[in-house]
C-alpha cells in the first residue's frame, strides 16, 4: 500500500496550489495524497490558473471562504494556510496520513492573521513540545541546523556542550546510522585555539554523542570551509552546521531547485518546499515542482 | 611583450616545486616566468622529484644551502619560502618583474623560523603598510573578504560603517566597474532587523560606497544564502563576504581545485594558489596545478 501523505496547501496567494495541481499525477505514483483545503477555494485557485482538477485529486476539506488575492499579502490566506497546516498535522495523529508535506507558507500573512510562529518548524516545536531539528537537503546532501533564525552575533554564546550532544543524539534517531560531518564554528576549524576555542566544545560533544549511540557516528569539528569541497562531499551526505548560513550558503549553491525542508524529532514525518510563495511568479504557469516531488520522496524515505 | 612574473617558491618540503617545474612549459605561453630559487636547492627538488629541469627555466638566485626533508615543517624551509617571497617582492618594486605568484608556504614552519607572520597576505600588510584586500576564486566567482582570520564571536562588532566604506572604495579600483554583490551578515539579511541590525550599516556603507564612485557598483546587503544560488551567479562575479566562511565555504563547494587567492590593494599585484603545502602528496608527482595557472591568469588579468 502506498503511504499517505497529508498536503497543507500553503498560503493560497502564492505558488503552492499550482505546484499540487500540476505535480499529481506524479506524485500519485509514490503515495496517495490528501490534499487540505475545501472545494470552493480549490475552484477558485483552478479558475484562476485555468488547469482542470484532477478527477482522483483527494480533498480533506478545511473550512473556509474567501477571496483568493494573488501575489499579495493578506490575513486571510495566512489564516487558512495555518488551519491546512494544523489540519494536516492532525490526519497524521489520528492515523489518516503518515506523513506532512507542506506548500509555502507566508511568514507576514500568518502575522497578519495573528499567527505568532515564524513558521512551520517553531509551530511545531510548541504544538509537539519537542525540540523539533530542521534539516534541509537533498539525498545528495543534508544539513542540519544546531542554530537557526538568531543573529550571527548570538551563535558563538549558543554553542554549549550539552544542547549539542543531545541535538546530535537526537538527529540519530532520525538518520540512524549514517555518517554525519559536524562543522567547526570559526575559521581554519579555530586552528588550535588561535580562531576561537568553540572548537574544544564541539569536539566533547561529538566523541560523547558517539559513545552514547556506541558508533563513530559522528566526525568533527570539521573545518567550515573544507567540509563542502567536492572531495569531502565524496565521503560524507549529512551535515550538521553551527549556524543558518554556515550550511544553507553551500547547499543553496549547489542544490537550490532540488533541496527540501525536513523536521526532525517529532512524532510525525513533516517536510516541505524549500522556497517560498515566490509572489513574482504566482498564478503564472511557471513554477517549478522539483523541490515539492523531492520533500514527497523525502517525506516517504523518513516514515 | 610577456608579461614577467616573479614565482615565489613556497615551501620545498611541499608540493609547490613539483608544480613549478610540471606547469613551466604551459606558462611560458602566458608570461615569462622568473623562479626565486637557487640552482643547488632546485637541483637537489627536481634529484627528489626525478624530473628534468627545463632548459629555460629562468632563476633569481635567493641565498640558501640545506638539505630539503619532504613533507616535513622545518625551519630552514621555512626561512628560505620566506626569503624567496621577499625576494619575488622586490623584483616587482624595482620592475624587474610584473607581478609576484606564490606557492604555498607553511605557517608553522615560519613560526619555526621565527617568521611571525600569519601568512603572505599578512606580510605584505605589514610590508607596504597597505590595508590588503584578501580575494579568493575564480573568473566564475571572486569572493573577497571583509573580516578574514578572527573568530566567529568577533565578526558582527568588527562591521563597521567608515572601515567597511573604505574597503569597498578601495575594491572598486582594482576590480574597476564589475557589479559586487555586499552580503548581509544575519540569516535572511537580518529579515528587515528582526535577526540583527548589522545590516543598517551595510547598507549604509553601499550607498556611500557607490555615491563616492559615481555608480551602482555596489548591490547589498545580499541575503548570504541566496547569493551564492544558481541564479543570483549569473548576475554577478564579484562577491563581498562579511567573514571568512561565509565566502569561502561556497566558493570551495563550488570551485575549490580551480580558486586562486589574489592580494589587493597593494602597490604589487600578487596571486597564489589557493591550496597549502599539501605534505600528503608531496614530491609523489600527484599534486594538481589547476589552482596555479589560475593563479598565473589571474595575476596577468589584475597587471
Amino acid at each position: 500500500m502506498k503511504p499517505k501523505i497529508a498536503i497543507s496547501i500553503g498560503d493560497l496567494s502564492g505558488v503552492g496550489i499550482e505546484i499540487a495541481l500540476k505535480s499529481h499525477e506524479e506524485i500519485s505514483k509514490l503515495c496517495d495524497p490528501l490534499y487540505c483545503i475545501n472545494e470552493e477555494l480549490l475552484a477558485q485557485a483552478s479558475k484562476l490558473l485555468n488547469k482542470n482538477i484532477p478527477k482522483d485529486f483527494k480533498l480533506h476539506s478545511v473550512p473556509g471562504s474567501f477571496e483568493i488575492e494573488v501575489a499579495t499579502v493578506n490575513a486571510n490566506s495566512g489564516k487558512y494556510s495555518y488551519d491546512s497546516f494544523i489540519e494536516a498535522i492532525k490526519l497524521c495523529e489520528t492515523k489518516e496520513a503518515d506523513a506532512v508535506v507542506t506548500m509555502p507558507i507566508h511568514k507576514e500573512a500568518w502575522m497578519m492573521a495573528g499567527v505568532e510562529y515564524k513558521g512551520h518548524t517553531d509551530l511545531l516545536r510548541d504544538y509537539f513540545d519537542k525540540d523539533a531539528i530542521m534539516m534541509l537537503g537533498c539525498p545528495e546532501m543534508y544539513v542540519a541546523l544546531f542554530t537557526e533564525h538568531i543573529p550571527l552575533k548570538e551563535v558563538a554564546s549558543s554553542i554549549k556542550y550539552k544542547r549539542l550532544k543531545q541535538f546530535l543524539v537526537d538527529l540519530h534517531r532520525d538518520v540512524k546510522d549514517k555518517k554525519v560531518a559536524v562543522l567547526g564554528l570559526n575559521p581554519h576549524a579555530g586552528d588550535n585555539g588561535v580562531l576561537g576555542q568553540e572548537e574544544l566544545i564541539i569536539m566533547k560533544a561529538v566523541k560523547s554523542a558517539n559513545k552514547k549511540i556506541g558508533a563513530e557516528q559522528f566526525v568533527g569539528p570539521v573545518v567550515p570551509d573544507i567540509a563542502f569541497t567536492p572531495h569531502f562531499r565524496e565521503n560524507f551526505n549529512y551535515f550538521v552546521a553551527m549556524y543558518h548560513d554556515q550550511g544553507l550558503a553551500p547547499l543553496k549553491a549547489l542544490h537550490f531547485d532540488e533541496s527540501v525542508n525536513i523536521s526532525l524529532n517529532l512524532p510525525i514525518v513533516r517536510t516541505s518546499v524549500d522556497h517560498g510563495t515566490a509572489f513574482d511568479i504566482a498564478y503564472k504557469g511557471q513554477a517549478k515542482n522539483l523541490s515539492y516531488i523531492n520533500a514527497i520522496k523525502s517525506a516517504i524515505s523518513f516514515l
